[in-house]
């Protein structure tokens, strides 16, 4: 009987491009037993999400997922015996239950510990593993903390039928932002605008998507809520707003491949860096305060500056190219 | 004699790579005449700067130089004829001269107008164009307004050595900073280290620059300042520490080359966007009031979602396939 035994999708391997047979294999294993302080869960849902192609290749913001152990997964599972004083048979959880049937609740176990869920009547259960699960919320905080949409904005999503792109750009909608989202395929298409509400929907899998996406972004784009990364990123980077965010959420695109192209973006978003493109021009209006300190600190000693001077407006265009051969030190100053 | 006509560098060409003979041409010109609310200064010295050569090839945060153009250049000049109510004889001013002996102040030209600079006793001339001018601002507000370095955080500045980032680098210390540079070569490291008193240099002209960085960061990079992208930016990035900030300030490795892969942070330097990259993981103690805030979006109609749900746990490899091959529409869950 099935019940006796759980079983277990192992990672035996490091996928290269998409899995491929044997990179997790299903086991049988007997039945967990459990100890005082822990109860038995039975998996009923797991979650399908992105970036377990990322834990099942490089150690990231979570070490990789161990060749030889059960796969790392999300589920929403019930518990069917119970020796743990918070958890009662019935109860259902959410958290890193692994690839399996059954799992153990361990009160010892602080990282990853499952949760329990509450019964709240509007919802299904499998709405804590997307809408109000982790897609639902990295949508909400990625939308509320980082993009902070503000109305009449235009906002770019990107895998927009995703679960969790198909989340932020309601939130934006919500906001009173233009909403495009970019999917692949008419179906997806049609949901996002017609079901969802988004304003557009960009077909990437169409050859003209680049000008669809210029057509439906008149006004620029403001935030770019990026779950893909690759040329989809680039395109919309380009139609980005003077001062637009980018919220760094995903690059899906790249999971599967090895692109050094992409290995900065990844960086950025794995160690949740924040990268400030800036012009000098854009501080103007502050240019006598920026001057003043750095007088005063020029007076008091605590700055030193050098300069390379190059004798001869004629010798301009060479000076220009000892920029790019590194051949000055400090500021360089042509002297007519 | 000199004084009756006007040297002028004309912009022939758009160099591809470094500058070649011609795409600067010199010529001589008749001096100009100036007329009520007009001033001619002559310059006394000309600034060089990297921006330079991207100006010279296409419209970013300015318009490109127009072909035939006095070359765009900001310099320091003396007035020497005044017809301008703001300006007499003998006045500094610093600001858009052009790679030219002479340039014209008209009160009606608001923008690139030249401002007078003040006689400070303790300053030469050119600190106008270098610590107090365009570089020394662009490492000031880079630093005060875009780093906000704290003291016992680590920064790395490349092209340290140059206008801007030996500025920005002595900002850092200022403010409590482990600061290390990188430059290439002996002479600029043995500068900002001895003179500028950064804690360390990295001579990227060196085999083992990249363990010399790691060794000199022993506690990761908290603030990159960036001048030079590419691989420096990209070897910085990967000692970064989490939530780390990256200046953007400039990209000077890919000014001379097209290089596909640069596209994107040139964007994102030139557009002057924030990137920012997150995992919901950083959120964990909030995902109660996001869950709620979801909840109730949800409970009033104001969210949809759907779920694509494959059937058996044994079908999860190939679920987690499905997402990169754009199969799902909404949330994928496995239902066990």
């Amino acid at each position: 009987m099935q019940a006796q035994t759980n079983r277990q999708l192992i990672l035996r391997s490091r996928p290269k491009g998409l899995l491929a047979p044997g990179d997790l294999e299903l086991v049988q294993t007997p039945l967990p037993t459990i100890h005082d302080g822990q109860a038995l869960a039975k998996a009923k849902y797991l979650s399908v999400d992105p970036t377990m192609r990322v834990w099942m290749a490089v150690d990231t913001y979570l070490p990789a997922c161990a060749i030889g152990e059960v796969m790392r997964a999300i589920g929403l599972a019930e518990v069917v015996e119970s020796r743990h004083k918070e958890f009662k048979k019935g109860d259902k959880v959410v958290g890193l239950t692994g690839l399996q049937d059954y799992c153990v609740i361990d009160s010892a176990d602080k990282r990853g510990g499952l949760r329990k869920v509450p019964p709240i009547p509007f919802l299904s259960d499998t709405a804590f593993l997307g809408v109000l699960g982790a897609t639902g919320l990295t949508a909400y905080f990625g939308m509320m903390d980082i993009a902070k949409p503000q109305k009449g904005e235009t906002l770019v999503v990107s895998a927009a039928a995703g679960a969790t792109g198909s989340i932020a750009g309601q939130i934006g909608k919500i906001h009173g932002c233009r909403v495009v989202g970019i999917a692949g395929g008419a179906e997806k298409c049609k949901w996002i605008t017609e079901e969802l509400g988004f304003d557009a929907a960009v077909d990437y899998k169409q050859p003209d998507w680049k000008e669809k996406l210029a057509a439906a972004t008149p006004k620029g784009v403001d935030i770019d809520y990026e779950n893909v990364g690759g040329e989809i990123m680039h395109e919309v980077l380009k139609r980005m707003n003077l001062h637009g965010r980018v919220v760094l959420c995903g690059l899906i695109s790249g999971y599967t491949k090895e692109d050094p192209a992409l290995e900065s973006f990844a960086t950025i978003l794995r160690k949740r860096l924040r990268v400030q493109g800036f012009i000098i021009l854009d501080y103007a209006d502050r240019f006598m305060e920026g001057a003043t300190q750095l007088g005063k600190w020029k007076m008091f000693g605590k700055l030193k500056h050098r300069e390379t001077i190059v004798e001869g407006l004629e010798k301009a265009p060479d000076a220009i190219n000892m920029l790019f051969t590194g051949a000055n030190i400090g500021k360089l100053i042509v002297k007519v």
